[in-house]
Order: C-alpha cells, then sequence, then structure tokens
C-alpha cells in the first residue's frame, strides 16, 4: 500500500500548507479516521444515462464506495464513501449571471477534485462561482464524516464533520463540526462548530450560534478523526441496510414506484413504504415505514422514518426526519435532525421551512404552524418562542435578534430567496413533472442510469490505488 | 438501440467483404443469434491485478458478460459472455523467434479486436504470429458460440459454433462447427465441420475427420445462428448455477482453496470439491463433486462433474469431464466432451493426451492405457483401435491410416510438441509452483485480482452500447 500512503502523505501537506496559518493540522486525521484497509473494500461507481453528458478521468486516486454522475476529474485524492452527483452541472452554451453580468460557458461544466481527501461527503453541484463557471473545483481540501459541499468552489479548505459548505466561495477557511455556511466568498475565515450562517452580500445575514454544550452532544471529532455523538450513533443504526445493496451488481427493489418516480437502487427502502408520483429518493437515503408524497424527495444520507410526506416536500442532504409529519410543500435544510418519537411526535405545517442544521430532539410533542422557519436546537414547544417565526412576519423584519439568532437586512429578499431556491429544487428533482419534456427533473433522468462499478488493486504496492481511468469521449 | 443495429451492420458488412467470395454471409446469423435486449443486461468485467500490466480501450461496442484480463483495445466490435484473457500477452523488450529469426517486442502486446462479432468465445493469446508480435488481432471476424480463438490472428474469419483457431494465422478463412485446426497460416481456406488438422510446415500433419452424421447431433447451428445439439444441451443444464455469482459485486466462495491455488469468484464450484495446491480454476468453468488434485487446471467453459484428476492435469478451453478418473499429466484438449456415467465411467491413463475435439460418449466402461493419445469419436472401448494409440509408438511412426485419421511426417516432432505444449500450459498456469518468483504462474498471480463491472447505456438511442473507456495510462 505504499503509493496509498504518499499519496495519504501528499494530500496532508497540500492541505497544510493552506492551512497552517489559520492552525489547522490535518495529518492526524487523515492518518487515522478511516482504517486503510477500507480503502481496499468497497467499490466505486459511476451512473450512465442518456440524459447526462459523461467524461470521467480518475487519476492516482482511492475511491472507495464513491458514487459519481456527470461529468468528474478526480486526481491524486481520497474520496470515503461520497457521493458526487453533477446532475445540475452547466453545459456548454449555457448562458450563466453572476451580479448582473452575463457570461457564456465554453465547455460542459466538470467537477474537478485534486488533492483532496474527502469522508462520506455530499458534492452536489449548482455552483455560484463567477470565477471559473466552467469547473466546479474541489483542490488541497479535507472534508470530514458526513460533509456537505454544495455548489461551492473550496481551495485549500477543511470542513469538519456535519458541516455544510452551501453556494459559497471558499479559500483557505476552516468550518467546524456541523457549522452551516451560505455567505458568497468566505477566504480566510474560521467559522465556529455548530455556526449557522447566511448572508449574501449587503442585503441580509441571518446568524444562530448553538447553546454552549449541545453540539458535542450531537457531533465530537477528536484529533485522530474519531467520531462520536448522537448523530453517528442514529445512522450507525442502519448501516447493515446497505450492506445487501452494495454487494449486489445490480439491485433491484420490489417497491412499487410510479413510472414518474425514482427510486435509486442505491436507496434504502423498508418495511412499508408508499412513494408517490414524481417523487425521488436517491442513493444512500433510507427511508423506512413512510410515505413520501407526490413530488417529494429524500437526498443522499436522507434518514426518514415513520413519516408522512404530504407532497413536494424537501429533504435536503443529510435531513433526517422521525415520526414526523411534514405538510405540503416544506423543506428540511441540510443535516437537520428531525427526531421526533412515537409519544412525541412531531409535527411541521405547510410551506414551512426548517432552516438547515436544526436540531429538533424533544421529549414532548412539537407542532410547528403552517408557513414558519424553524431554526436552532429545539427540545420543547416552548423553544419555538424564540427558534420559530410565521414566514410573512419574517419577511417584514429589517433587524432581529432572538435567543442565539441575529437577523439584519431585507427579510423579504431572505425569504424569497429560500421559497425561490426551495422552488428551484423541485423543480430540478422533476416534482413538477407533468409528461412534457420540459418538466422532466432528476427523478425522470435517472430512471435508466447503469452503474459501473470500479475497484482498487488488491495487493502490492499499488493496493488501495484504483487504476488510471477516462471514460467517455 | 440505433446504435446497437447500426453496429450489428457495421460488422456484417466488413465480415461479409472478407468472406461472400467464400460462400459466406454472416448477415442473418448476426442479425438474429442473440436478442437484443440481452446485449443490455449483462455487464463486462475486467481484471485488476498488480502482475498484470493493464491498459483497456473500449470504444463504440457492446460487450455484454464479457470477462477481460491484460491489455485489450475493442471498437466497433460486439463481444457477447466471451472471455478475453490476455496474461500471456508478451512485454515490451521480450524477444521472440519465428523460425529461426529473432526480433525484440517495441511495445507490451495488446490484444485488439475492431469491427468484429464474438458469442461466448474464448480468447487467449500466447501468439505465434511473427508478422506484428505487438499486436494480437482479432479484425473483421465473426466467431460463434463457445469458440475458442488461441494464439490466432484472424483477418476476415468465420468460426464456428465449439470451433477452435489454435496457433495459426488467418486471413479470409472458414471454419466450421466443431472444426479444430492447429496449422499455421490457413489463408483463404475453408475448414468443414467437425475436422481436427494439426500441422507443422513440412514437419507433419495429423488429419481427423468426423462420421457422416455425428457432428449434427452435437452441434448444429441454423442459418439464424440458432444452436442446438448435446454439447449446448449439456451446458445449458448448468447455466443457473452462474446466475448468483454473476449478480454479486464481489463473489466469494465458501470452499477452501490452498493458499497457492486459484479459483476464480467467477467459477462455479459445487458440490463436494477439493482442490489442490497450485490448482487453477478460471472463470466460467464448472465443476461439481470432483477433485482437483495438485497443479491441474480447468479452463474457462470446462465442465468438471463426478471426475478425480490425480494431479498436473490440464483441461483446455471448453473441455468437458464427467463421471472420469484421470491419471497424472493427463492433457484433456480444447472442447473435448469425455462424458462417463455412473454406470459407463471412463479412466483415462496418466500421461495420456485427449486430441482436442475429441468425443467420448459411451454406454460402456472406457479404459484408455497409460501414456495414449486418443482422437475422434469414442462409443465404445472397441473404438479406441482406430482411435487411440501410445505415445511412444506414435513417436516412431512416419506415416499412418486409421480409421478416420491420418498421420504422415515426423511422429516423435508431433509427440513432443504436444508434450511440450502440455508443460508449458502447466508452467504457464503455476502447476510447478515452489514459492520461489519464477515458478509463479497465473494461479498465483491472479489471486488477487479486483473486477470492475462495466455496463452499458440502458434506454434511448444509445441503449446497448458502453461509454468509450480509457483504462491505465
Amino acid at each position: 500500500m505504499e503509493k496509498l500512503e504518499e499519496l495519504f502523505d501528499h494530500i496532508a501537506s497540500r492541505v497544510n500548507v493552506n492551512l497552517k496559518p489559520m492552525g489547522i493540522d490535518v495529518r492526524s486525521i487523515l492518518q487515522n479516521s478511516i482504517p486503510r484497509e477500507r480503502h481496499i473494500l468497497y467499490y466505486a461507481f459511476y451512473a450512465l444515462t442518456e440524459d447526462h453528458p459523461i467524461s470521467f478521468k480518475f487519476k492516482n486516486s482511492n475511491l472507495a464506495g464513491t458514487y459519481f454522475l456527470g461529468k468528474t476529474l478526480v486526481d491524486s485524492s481520497v474520496l470515503y464513501k461520497s457521493n458526487v452527483r453533477g446532475d445540475e452541472l452547466k453545459r456548454k452554451g449555457d448562458v450563466v449571471e453572476f451580479n448582473g453580468v452575463k457570461t457564456k460557458l465554453f465547455y460542459d461544466e466538470v467537477i474537478r477534485i485534486i488533492n483532496s481527501y474527502l469522508v462520506k461527503t455530499l458534492v452536489h453541484n449548482n455552483s455560484k462561482n463567477p470565477e471559473t463557471p466552467e469547473v466546479f473545483r474541489i483542490l488541497n481540501s479535507a472534508a470530514m464524516h458526513y460533509s456537505n459541499i454544495h455548489g461551492t468552489t473550496l481551495e485549500g479548505v477543511y470542513l469538519g464533520a456535519f458541516a455544510t459548505a452551501d453556494l459559497s466561495i471558499m479559500h483557505n477557511c476552516v468550518i467546524g463540526d456541523f457549522a452551516y455556511v451560505q455567505a458568497g466568498d468566505l477566504s480566510r475565515l474560521t467559522v465556529e462548530p455548530g455556526r449557522v450562517w447566511i448572508k449574501s452580500g449587503d442585503l441580509f445575514e441571518f446568524n444562530y450560534i448553538y447553546p454552549e454544550g449541545v453540539i458535542e452532544q450531537y457531533v465530537k471529532l477528536d484529533e485522530n478523526g474519531h467520531l462520536t455523538g448522537k448523530f453517528v450513533d442514529y445512522v450507525d443504526e442502519f448501516k447493515e441496510d446497505f450492506v445487501p445493496i452494495y454487494s449486489t451488481a445490480r439491485p433491484e427493489t420490489d417497491f412499487k414506484v410510479p413510472d414518474t418516480a425514482y427510486v435509486s437502487p442505491y436507496a434504502v427502502l423498508k418495511g412499508r413504504c408508499v412513494v408517490g408520483e414524481n417523487a425521488l429518493i436517491v442513493q444512500r437515503a433510507h427511508v423506512e415505514d413512510s410515505i413520501i408524497g407526490k413530488g417529494s424527495n429524500a437526498q443522499e444520507n436522507c434518514y426518514i422514518k415513520n413519516s408522512v410526506y404530504e407532497g413536494n416536500d424537501v429533504t435536503a442532504h443529510g435531513g433526517k426526519v422521525i415520526w414526523a409529519t411534514v405538510g405540503e410543500n416544506v423543506f428540511v435544510g441540510f443535516n437537520s435532525f428531525v427526531h421526533g418519537s412515537q409519544d412525541c411526535p412531531i409535527t411541521i405545517g405547510r410551506d414551512s421551512i426548517v432552516m438547515p442544521h436544526t436540531i429538533i430532539d424533544p421529549q414532548e410533542c412539537i407542532i410547528i404552524p403552517d408557513n414558519s422557519a424553524v431554526w436552532g436546537y429545539v427540545t420543547k414547544q416552548a423553544d419555538l418562542e424564540t427558534q420559530c417565526m410565521d414566514l410573512d412576519k419574517m419577511a417584514a423584519l429589517t433587524d432581529l435578534t432572538l435567543g442565539n439568532a441575529t437577523f439584519k437586512g431585507d427579510g423579504k429578499a431572505f425569504v424569497d430567496a429560500f421559497r425561490h431556491r426551495v422552488d428551484h429544487i423541485r423543480e430540478e428533482n422533476g416534482a413538477y413533472f407533468d409528461g412534457s419534456d420540459n418538466t422532466r427533473g432528476h427523478a425522470q433522468k435517472t430512471r435508466d442510469a447503469a452503474f459501473n462499478i470500479l475497484q482498487p488493486f488488491q495487493s502490492g504496492p499499488d493496493a488501495g490505488m484504483y487504476p488510471t481511468m477516462t471514460i467517455g469521449d
């Protein structure tokens, strides 16, 4: 495994060159977080469909358990059980607009991951980086367990466990465990664990900081990359359900799914589930004893159990929803943990937004009214007084301090941006499909995917390395 | 599936351009022999080991169910459930000798399959073509079910079902069903079904022709490519045994196999089997209730059932051995059908050679003495009078007509060539492995192979086509 060891050294040095000035040394985490033999054990796979132009290049890398869809280059990187989903990559000839300036793409956009280490990380594109719209870049970066990289250029970045970098541009940044950032250019910043930060230029800024001592109960990543806490305990319970799927060359599901919906063969549907028209359940989502209503979706690393989605509901990457009734048009943000129980179920009213990185973990029933935004740490109904607000009321705000949250700026712009985005997600996912070509989304386009399986060398100095590969013209 | 249809048209036209003058039109066979949907159903896989340099290029092709090991290019071809095994490809710098002239390879040898159609065909290299030692070429050719291409350049060739082209050079040839040729340059020849023809320049020539009406009972391929007869009936019985293996991403076997032996995860071991040291059982071999003694092997498409191999026995590609006791150092040639039964078992004495394409299908016990050659169609012990000979006696021959067989030339050279070759096969397979590096063979080198799985597009005009792919530097 000499080459794999060299590769780890190489990545550590590239990340550290960028992050030493920020007080970060990733070497020990990279050395220890995943036992080396696991990098040989799992296989990578890429999806082939007629709707996504293909071009894959893999070079000097380990790709254990990683999923690829859409044009991607991986060079000198270790990707462990990650998801790289390029189904919203822009195409040659597309015109994009950034801050009122229009520019046209000269090539199909490509995801390029170089000198980086991603663990169980979700990479989804739809980048808002105006600098190089043809390239979605992850360079010299380390992203830890269950982090999300969503539409974000990363150069010299450390993302902690369950952290989310969303629609931003990041050069030399450190994002703490379970922090969420969607804040434009974040260069040379350190964001503390559990901060939820949403900022759009001078237009608005939302901030929430988790109370002291809370984050550690849910996520704790030590200096050797060992992950503990309630999130990983929850997720680990369902690990075994994925084993049969991942050991089958062409997994098949027995569940009846409407022709307009898509359940990835690499998702788990367990117990009694109903999947509605236009619904989308992607790879590594886990749905048990639940109803996924028409036009709803479950993204990568979502866990939905004993819940009802009434329709057009979006669960962003990593969202967990247990014992909940979710009204129509609800958005559950990235890595949110909405954990009801049989005795204490959770109701989320229609049109509501569960902000990214929200934890609702109560000992009593929780009812979130229709048309609300909810955020932060909620353990009882009374917490909603400081962590929930009517969206119309929020739209009228210009300034707010409420519990651990602050808001400044144009409330209407903030609410509209959320609503617009959630609607865009539904549209992209095919929630509004009516049989016509221009309403087709991921649910319809991914249906006929074939999955190609890649494995590394099993022995000798190359053990753990994947062969250099170019797929597509 | 428009592109796949175009591809079939293209291959048919290229083969026909070469073979029309020989009275052959393959269009209808290519159109009908395999239902189109099967070309989408199965996946191709290539083996990755540290001992074989890799370089795979697949372009404008369908590769359903095909296995690859070693440097290979496939362009504008349809390969259906074939085996392309390049584990004896020569390397850059190797010096080869043809007719006393030495030449050095400037590149690693590569198998190139272009404009061709192979159905369940075994391609194994170790080519003896002096023209281009860097290229093992299969061009503008159609090879039908269970044919073998072994060390043979093919340009504009039609190989019938269960036919074998062995260590030859072939331009514009037609080889009938179940014919075996090992005869140097065969350009512009038509070889009738069931002829066994072994010729080495002016040194020796062996010929055997099956009695009229026999071949049709065992192999019959109609003008629509539909295959019937006892061979395919026998093989089809065991089809289902391969299904679980081929639907698993990383098949595992429960059988205990010595560290020095290798059983491919894509082989079937069923019932009570014992596998000895240094034994080799490759992909698509089927072994049931049998003992495979030390240093013995079962090649692609071999079926061994209720039999005992005492040691260092070789079963060439497609050999079938049922209810037989096989003494040490026996060679069972390509596609031979040695079909005993519980009441009528077959005994093959040590050091014997079952010539390629022999059928032993008796209603009584058959005993082949030690150190014999046996050939042709044997249904009773008395047949051995005309179809079996002591190898030492054979070595003393210069001329012979015996039953349907004729021999002319240097008997010693003929016997020595066989013995030398069988010994070479054992050596290459690792039968003589003693722990030292220079005795390692396929059994030792293929142990740690990883298998990478390729699938075609599932829908749209590209359905059935595999993406263009380059694997390796």
